[in-house]
């Protein structure tokens, strides 16, 4: 499997094994991981870290012009918080773990010109089938249901 | 002035004098502030914590009930990534204090059924006006420009 699509499930898994939710995310500029992250809703009490915004807060302050070089890869569906961080920093190409457990707005990031790739990965959807089955009021917290 | 807009006010002249981009936000549920914030980015070299953001993150984690009777009030027009946030968490009405310097997610939000308020206020204006003059690059920054 793609290199950084493991990453991100690693911090999916590190996240699960600290009893938070296990979605992963990294942020690649040029072939290189400058940010890594995952869900810290529990670990922190967050409302604002998902995996994708953990990984955008720990790459730090960058100008528009590496934002505009990179690639997010997440273990899930960018929710619309999320999506909405793509938007504003201008992110190109998003690449997803799998869609079937949430589909998140993939529909508006398309239409306003970011290519997204699904890799409907077997890992990624057996990550969040069972922590959905196992958790689901601390799963539907997390997407405001 | 209303009072929760006051208080939205008071959180960005905080920002501005820690030396921050002067974006302030309340999150209001029934009458009551459960939640107070501003941009971090210079205080904590943050890129997830707008002024939206960062009121979320305070007002700690909360069932969909509660999102869903608030209204988020903010000096400036949330930008895409806040005004997912307000998607996510299904918060039904937002108070803006202008849009004039910065025009964000407005269609998107109503759209999707957000109500909206802009006020028009000439302290946010100035606020904002002061600050994109004196510190351009930040402000680019921000907006991932």
């Amino acid at each position: 499997m793609d290199e950084f699509m493991q990453a991100a499930i690693a911090e999916a898994q590190a996240g699960l094994a600290e009893g938070g939710i296990p979605i992963g995310s990294v942020l690649v500029h040029r072939g290189i991981i400058i940010g890594r992250g995952h869900n810290r809703r529990v670990q922190k009490g967050s409302t604002v870290l998902h995996g994708e915004m953990d990984a955008l807060e720990n790459a730090g302050r960058q100008p528009a012009s590496v934002y505009r070089e990179c690639v997010l890869y997440t273990t899930l569906s960018p929710c619309p918080m999320c999506s909405g961080a793509i938007l504003l920093y201008g992110i190109p190409r998003v690449v997803i773990g799998e869609n079937r457990s949430f589909l998140g707005e993939e529909a508006l990031l398309s239409s306003r010109g970011v290519a997204l790739e699904v890799l409907d990965d077997p890992t990624c959807i057996e990550l969040m089938r069972r922590f959905m089955a196992e958790k689901p009021a601390l799963w539907n917290e997390d997407i405001g249901e």
